[in-house]
This record gives C-alpha cells, structure tokens and sequence, in this order.
C-alpha cells in the first residue's frame, strides 16, 4: 500500500521523523476542514449491523438534499465490509495530480475502504496496532475528499487501536452514533463505548436498537430473537439519547449481500421507516449543534467589539 | 492491573528487559506445557456467536469425561462477554501462593478474562495493540491454569493484535474452529480469517456455519434471516472442512443472557442438536491427529534404534 508523497518530502531523503508527522497532520488538518460534518458510529460488540447502518445514513443524507457531498471512511482495517453492502466492491482507488481519489458510489457517495486495496477477498490483513492507526491516518490526511457535507465513520467493534485513532485524530467530530443489538451480552460491551466516548470528549449523538425483534411474514407472530429493550434501557442507564430501534428483516441482509442499500431499496418496511425516523433525529442533533455554535460565536463576536 | 512476579525477579530492581522477557516466555512454556489441548475460536466479523460457540464447546468437553479440566481464555480485551454467558460475571481472580488463579464456572471450567479485572460495566479498556499483547501473553504466562485437558481461546473478530499475539504465543495449538453467519458480507471476512491461520501455520479445524436460518416457534415457517449455505460454500472454495449449521433460537440469546450455556439448558432443541454433532466432529479430529502424532513419534523411534 503506498500513498503519494507530496513533492516537498520526497526531494529530501534524510528527513527527520518528527517533520514528516507534522506535515501528515497539516496536511489532515487541511482536507477534513473542507468536511463540514463528521459522524462515526461505533459499537462494543461486533455483528450488530455498525456497517448496514453507516451505508444506510449515508444514502438517507445524500436525499436529503446533499447528493455528491457525503462520504464514508470503512475504518476497519482488518474487516472491511462497506464496499460490498454499498455495491461499490471491485471498484479501486484511482491516483491523479493532486492525491489518490476515493471510490464513487450511488448518489456520488466517496468511499475510502482498506478493501479497495487488497488483492482478493481471501487476503487478511495481518496488521498490529501501530501499522492500522497509520493507514487511518493516510486516509483521512491523503485522500482527496474534496468538499463534504457529511463524512460518516464506520469503526470496527471495541474500543481499540482503530476507535482511538479516528477519535484522536478527528477531535472536531460532531459526534458518534452507538449502534447496539437488545441482549444483555451486547449492552455490557456498549456501555464501555458510551464511557470510551465521553473519556475522550466526543458527543453522543445517541443509541440505536438494531436486529430488535422479529415478525414472522408467514402468520405475523413477532419473535423476539436477541430480545427486545435493551438500547433503550442503556440509554436511561447511562441518559444518552435514544434514537429508535430497527426491526429485524431478512431482506437487510439480502439487500446488503446485493450491495444495495435497503432504505432505496425497500423505502416502505417498517425497517425503513424505522430507519428514516433515526436519520430525522441525527439531523435535529446537528441543527441543535449549528444552533449552539452560533450563539457561542455571535457572543464571542460581541464580546470583541 | 498487576500481576504476580517472580520470587527471583523481584529482588533484582535493575533487571535487563530481555531477561523479564525471557522469563516471561519460560513460564509461558511450563504453564502450556501442562494443558494437552489449545482450541482457538475465531471469526472474521464480529457478532456471529463466537463466544457463544465457545463456551458451549467447553461445556460439551466437560460433560464428554474432562469434569474439571476444561479451561476458557476470553481474549477479547476490549470487549469480554465469556463471564455474562458463562455464568460467572461477578467473580474476581483469586491470587494465591504459587500465583493468581482462574475464576470457576460450572463443571469445573476454569476461566480468565479481563471483565474479571475492571471495576465496572462501563469501564472500556482503552488500550492500544502492545498493551493487549502483553496482557494475553500474562494471561498465559502468569495465571496458574494447572493440569487441563483443554483450553479453549476466545479471539476478538479480525485478524489484528489479538489473534494474532496469540497464535505467535501458541504455534503449539491445535487447531481454529472458525465461525460465520451464513451471509456473503460475512463469508468475505471470514475467507480472511482462513488465509490468516494458513500464513501462521495453524490448522483450520473447520467451519460452523452459526444463526443458519429460524423457524417460526408458532407457524414452523422457516425464515432464512440471514441467508443460509454460506459457511458451507466457503468450506468448499477454501477446501477446509465444514463442521456444520446451527439454528437460530431466541432460547439461545435468552440462555446466555441469563449465564446458562444452552446445550445444558435446552439440550433436546434442534440448536443443542446441531451443536453436538459439531462436538463430535472437533472430537473426531483430535483422534485423528493423535493417531497421526503417535505414528510419527513411533517411526522416529524406529530410527533412532
């Protein structure tokens, strides 16, 4: 895997380590500031649906008014799944003058995913720590993102080498989405994320129930298979918002296996519904926020003058 | 988080790293030493009931004649679930003269994990990939396992930090039992998991296709939620062998909630079924590799004389 230098570093060949860092992190500065917003969702326990929920915000946002402005960063280095569930899986990412460009999928949605750049689907990455924090960090710093309403975020599961880098290196983020299946098992290891965030400064945009609860489409019998209330419960717990639950429905996986997102898909389920009125509370987060932001600086600006 | 040092070390303040280190891996060396059997069980997405697999194979192992010589290594740092769906969330690790014991669950099972270790629930364990390094490798080294017939090791999804500490700790090791939920999103990462335990020399026991279609509790449709076939389709395209698919059942969620693992619980349902016919097999290739180990030892025998 090999990013572009920039002309500048590569005409010294004894350049200090210490200069090469700084110019990685000028050079991140400068591409996330064309990013007005930037969400990641996270989970503690893996399975729970993190990257169907991603892909799926990602298409709500880009209609609703923000097509060829919204992007996804797959940061799970190790499981890269974005790709396939957004259809853009075999596309690569292609390098011209100024930087290497991400992959484009429906809508214009940019996507950046260690999947782009594996030899097959059989090939691991076999990486520790160190080597994956400095993949994220090339992608947000040498990918030309270009200008974007929205970037969102897909963190593997845990609270790890990757989580704490994208958090480290993204301290302006608008927040995180928590994305939680009802057991129990899950909603010990969610919590540790909703702790994980608040230690590292982050806004908690809110819980969301996924896989929650079953209705069998032959006799309408509703089967709770994970159980049922457990996002919700975590967010009384632990008063984070709660921002709905998404019922379980095989054509999520069979869409995703497709490449096709399912709110686009299939607009009228109730997963869908469920989903859309998700996205309308992540949206009154962020005008809440604008809103805040406003004030804070027109009573900044006042106090100068 | 500490642990245990050694008498020796203890009264040099001075000691060279590498001699701790070496120490270290002696220790390592005469713990594992004790335990004939190491079993590793992994995934490549998280989510897929791997530390449900887990805990269910010990307690198989434990009824099948090794009462009280069966041990469980959750080696998953960041996010521990074996205490809740084992039944011993609560216990703490007990140090004792020669060192700190394991936690004891039902039949005898002998198990670490860091839930053991935090004060609390939400606490995360915000560590980065040499920290967990060195915690699973004091896991190994510093904890008195004692005599066990088995040790079964819970890795973390992907294939970072974790898994890969501990096949480098453990070349000694059995074999993987890899688990996948039927979904081609799935079946591209577990492939991953395959080609990782083939470039680190570790047999692939086999595949267990896990939440491989639902039936109705009410109508008996059978739902194929997240799709069906493709733990077996990969076994096929990566010639490992297919161990076999297990049902979905709320029973099972709802099990390890309560700590209960669900081949005792539920031992007459179709998943507690499923499930043993998988026992046999794991059990049918440890026959066999003792057979074929005896044979070599025996021919080498013959050379020497």
């Amino acid at each position: 895997m090999t990013f572009k230098k920039e002309q500048k570093s590569s005409k010294k060949t004894a350049q200090p380590r210490t200069q090469l860092y700084e110019e990685g992190a000028q050079r991140l500065k400068v591409q996330m500031a064309k990013i007005r917003h930037k969400i990641a969702v996270i989970s503690g326990k893996g399975g729970v649906g993190k990257s169907t929920v991603t892909v799926n915000l990602a298409m709500a946002f880009a209609t609703h008014g923000h097509v060829n402005s919204v992007g996804i960063l797959d940061a799970d280095i190790t499981g890269p799944c974005i790709p396939k569930i957004l259809g853009v899986k075999g596309q690569k990412l292609q390098g011209g003058p100024p930087g290497i460009f991400p992959a484009t999928g429906p809508l214009g949605i940019r996507v950046v995913s260690m999947d782009f750049l594996l030899p097959s689907d059989e090939s691991p990455v076999i990486w520790r720590g160190p080597l994956k924090m400095r993949a994220i960090q090339q992608f947000l710093s040498d990918i030309v993102w270009g200008e974007l309403d929205f970037l969102f975020i897909d963190l593997p599961p845990g609270t790890g080498d990757e989580p704490l880098s994208v958090m480290q290196l993204l301290p302006e983020m608008d927040g995180v989405v928590i994305v939680t299946i009802p057991s129990e098992v899950s909603q010990i290891v969610v919590k540790k994320a909703v702790t994980f965030s608040r230690q590292l400064n982050i806004p908690v945009i809110g819980i969301i129930e996924n896989m929650s609860g079953f209705v069998c489409p032959k006799c309408g019998e509703r089967v709770d298979i994970f159980k049922a209330g457990g996002g919700e419960k975590i967010s009384e717990d632990l008063a984070v918002p709660y921002l709905g639950k998404i019922p379980i429905d095989p054509e999520i996986c069979r869409d995703s296996d497709k490449g096709l997102p399912f709110i686009i898909e299939h607009p009228n389920s109730a997963a869908s519904e469920a989903f859309m009125h998700i996205v309308t509370q992540v949206e009154e987060f962020l005008k809440k926020k604008a809103k805040l932001e406003k004030m804070l600086q027109s009573g900044k600006g006042g106090g100068k003058k």
